[in-house]
């Protein structure tokens, strides 16, 4: 996908002088040191310079795992607090006398505001104001906010925190995620302004409080996360090959958030290339998981309409989802994959019309790129374009950007610039004012194909309580596997009369969604036993690097 | 500290305009948030901008803290899978077949070279030798690396990894540091060359095998943490007040490692100011700490020669040391602090003195800078510069850079650039040839005034297990309480009779120093009930911070 992304704008800007931008996410740094090694797409259609987009960069991943691991840190610290002090001694810390003077500070004058204490004066509460005013009274079970690292981690998925003696026995179990699956990384994509940002960033959810009410980072940490945050809408990275501009700016996780490149890179794109102009902007996964979350979570948010869909397909997947061998990373492959079999590819079709139909019920037209390897044979590659115009896309043209760079696009960009003409008949797939239920339902069944929904007693309450909670008319950011449009990911093709599980229900309330666990979900990735890393290496007299592709 | 460096830094520039530079350390973003606040210096002798100063700034922490991760997620997915993989299969993995090649990477051809094997070709390896080249028989109770946060998280400095199922029943007890005390912190401020940082990098010891010998990063990462690490060198961060640069590059702990800025920061500068010219580099806590430290490790590793001391006081500070009553951060201040007392001054002056008599150890001329307050009265500063020199300073001013800039220390930069001509006599306090527990009673008994030291059965073992593994010949970081001479914080003026409890050694090797525990030193702040962040706010229109001081 980033080499389509990149190919794409390349051939817009470079042979078809059209302005254009291209909108990425930025690398997740775990996984560059684990299996996937860079992420800058790749041969002639690669993001320059290479060695800073897989490292830090603008440093957004490594601000937000500050900023998230800040109120962890906070919601665990304040619940020792809370139970080793009384509400006197907690008062006389949380409102101090500072140079004979004693005042709330505005973050705190906004929780007495909250709780319906409409006083100034520290002198004036009651003992049942003060009581309210400093027991957030967390339910250390419903803790839901979880520390973040950017590295591939395994030994962080489940372990048992404050087991020294200085936390007096308020250990508890808990999780490391990978950075980029911290909802703060989902509010820096869907955010639209500063003030939007920080607003985001109060109503985060960390806990319940014993009443079952929501415990949010406003009452603990959300000014300092923000100042620690701000300057992240304005680090767009900007880098530069033949002559094509691309931002790359945040990278949420694309299982458990929405996986798309932020609002705020697309907004400022389109401003730059004006009228007439094109900005590409890419999701994650297939149309079942990253374009679905896009039409419904990002465009909802930003207001945007978009003009045209580009499907990426290979023949190897779709000769995977036509019943071809597995492929395994390392291992040679299979002589399916490298000689022509039109038989597999027809079989395969079948995944790529399901994911059309999948755009179509958005209303937008459907180019369907197919990125070219060098062991697909012609009559495979005209099939696959063949079947694609056949179920429904407006074109589906071959794709050689990897080999030839934008030059090798032209075809596409020709096809894009064309459907982008078209009459456009956008919509979301539901009404936000659908019960959770349905709108897990709705998803589950046109978009996947699914029979219907079955939902853990886990789920069936949690869905209740956020709807007691009121925050029912969210959209679903559904965390369901790339690998199949079912829940199994062996299941390729187009699957059907299948159930889908719903494990869990969590909700990302400052980013805006909830997200129904299908199955289980890994929110942190492993090593393998060759990570990456074996190859990375760098010359200290040159300072040249090998071994990042 | 900062400020007097900074004051100090400004006079010599501004006012007698003399080339010079400050070299400052990197704050950790940790303490900002918890008790400390921001670090910039303050009133009129601050670091500018402020802001970028406490927050992130060139990226340094948290780069270091992804290396020291992914580092220790390697140590533990390793074990992991040697444990659960037959040599065949771990050889398989760790040396696949590629496009129909199978080769060595060249890490993997650099551990076959310590082992003893040399071939290339991974074909012809015995049995045997497969199984030493694919096992590094970790014993996971021998494991000294940790994992770090720039985030004080009291909640993790015990914690139990690896108990998700995913794991295997491999879960062990563990612990996060803060991000600063990482040893590739401590190697970032002691490297002299990229060259070097790698064979720093390569040569940190993680575990022991279960032969007893050091497992080293070179085993497992180091190129790839060289890759995450090495443009490090060159971002030194400049900022400029008063026409006065500023360097801001790494910043270790300063319980467990060395606490002073870079070599590299030092040697840039001394090149930018010429013969002449002045670079003032800070070293953490007083001279018993940082000044030891910054003699006996960073002058060995870096081979520069001081040319003055410059041993910071405060009158409040040698009234506690002179029986004043302890002070609480955010109580409001006893009287004894605020009103005259000579007596209390004259008392506390003992520990200038032994302070001033510390520095004379090393040979070099000392100017003690005392920094004024406005509730010290005139009498007790001039008391206390009047016993300064006559306890051997070479020179005692007062400084009111805080509240008049540079021209408040002009004074002390006259004093300084005196000392700075006479006679330099610079010698090490210690030889590193000498066994490791007679350099640990050197320090105890020359620099805090001990009787002995007494070490643990644990320490005494870790002594004699590094001297076998060959590291005898290291410096000494001791690892001790800054409140006090002593192990013992409440002890305060200059303590005697007492015998200097060791109670662990460890060793950063590729830092290149043992580091003696002298009692428990927290290496995981915690967050009080009332952080910093309770007053750190920001305006989204303007902008603007609030509360950083």
């Amino acid at each position: 996908k980033s080499t389509v992304t990149i190919g794409l704008v390349q051939a817009l800007t470079a042979h078809l002088n059209v302005n254009s931008f291209a909108c990425l996410r930025q690398p997740s740094q775990g996984p560059t040191f684990g299996v996937k090694g860079g992420a800058a797409g790749g041969g002639y259609a690669q993001v320059i310079p290479m060695e800073e987009f897989n490292l830090h960069l603008t440093g957004d991943i490594h601000a937000i795992t500050a900023a998230n691991n800040l109120l962890a840190a906070a919601v665990d610290a304040r619940i020792l607090h809370e139970s080793t002090q009384s509400d006197k001694a907690l008062y006389n810390r949380l409102v101090p006398v500072v140079n004979g003077v004693r005042e709330f500070s505005s973050i705190q004058l906004a929780r007495l505001k909250r709780l319906g204490i409409n006083k100034t004066d520290p002198g004036t509460l009651t003992a049942d104001e003060i009581s309210k005013f400093v027991r957030l009274d967390i339910d250390p079970s419903t803790i839901t906010w979880q520390r973040v690292l950017d590295t591939n981690d395994r030994f962080l998925r489940k372990i048992t925190i404050g087991q020294a003696n200085t936390e007096k026995g308020f250990f508890r179990q808990a999780q490391f995620d990978i950075a980029v699956a911290s909802e703060i990384m989902a509010i820096l994509a869907l955010t639209t302004s500063l003030a939007d940002m920080k607003e985001r960033l109060g109503k985060m959810v960390v806990a319940n409080d014993k009443n079952g009410q929501p415990v949010t980072a406003e009452d603990l940490v959300f000014s300092s996360l923000f100042w620690l945050l701000h300057y992240l809408g304005y680090k767009l990275s900007v880098c530069i090959f033949q002559g094509t501009p691309v931002f790359v700016h945040a990278g949420p996780f694309a299982n458990i958030a929405h996986g798309n490149s932020s609002v705020l890179a697309d907004k400022i794109a389109l401003k730059l290339v004006g009228e007439g102009g094109f900005v590409v902007t890419e999701a994650g996964f297939g149309a079942d998981i990253g374009m679905e979350k896009f039409f419904n979570i990002k465009c909802r948010t930003s207001g945007l309409v978009p003009s045209v869909v580009v499907l990426v397909a290979t023949v190897r997947a779709l000769k995977m989802h036509g019943g071809g061998p597995n492929v395994t990373a390392g291992a040679p492959l299979k002589k399916e994959y490298t000689e022509e079999n039109l038989q597999l590819v027809a079989d395969g079709c079948c995944n790529l019309q399901k994911q059309i139909q999948i755009a179509q019920l958005f209303g937008v037209p459907v180019v369907v790129a197919l990125n070219v390897f060098k062991t697909d044979s012609h009559a495979e590659v005209d099939l696959v374009c063949e079947i694609a115009k056949q179920s429904g896309a407006f074109d589906a043209v071959p794709c050689n950007h990897w080999s030839a760079g934008g030059r090798g696009a032209v075809e596409l960009a020709q096809a894009v610039r064309k459907a982008a003409s078209q009459e456009n008949s956008f919509k979301y797939l539901y009404n936000l004012e659908l019960p959770i239920i349905e709108k897990i339902r709705i998803i589950a069944q046109k978009v996947y194909g699914a029979e219907d929904i079955e939902l853990s007693p886990v789920a069936q309450s949690q869905i209740s309580r956020y709807s007691k909670q009121g925050f029912g008319n969210l959209p679903i950011c559904m965390a369901k596997t790339h690998l199949s449009l079912s829940h199994q990911p062996e299941r390729k093709g187009v699957p059907t009369g299948f159930i889908l599980p719903i494990s869990d229900v969590r909700a990302s309330i400052g980013a805006g969604f909830i997200y129904p666990l299908v199955g289980t979900m890994s929110t942190m990735p492993g090593l393998p036993t060759r990570p990456c890393f074996y190859d990375i290496d760098l010359d200290p007299d040159t300072e040249q690097v090998k071994g990042l592709f």
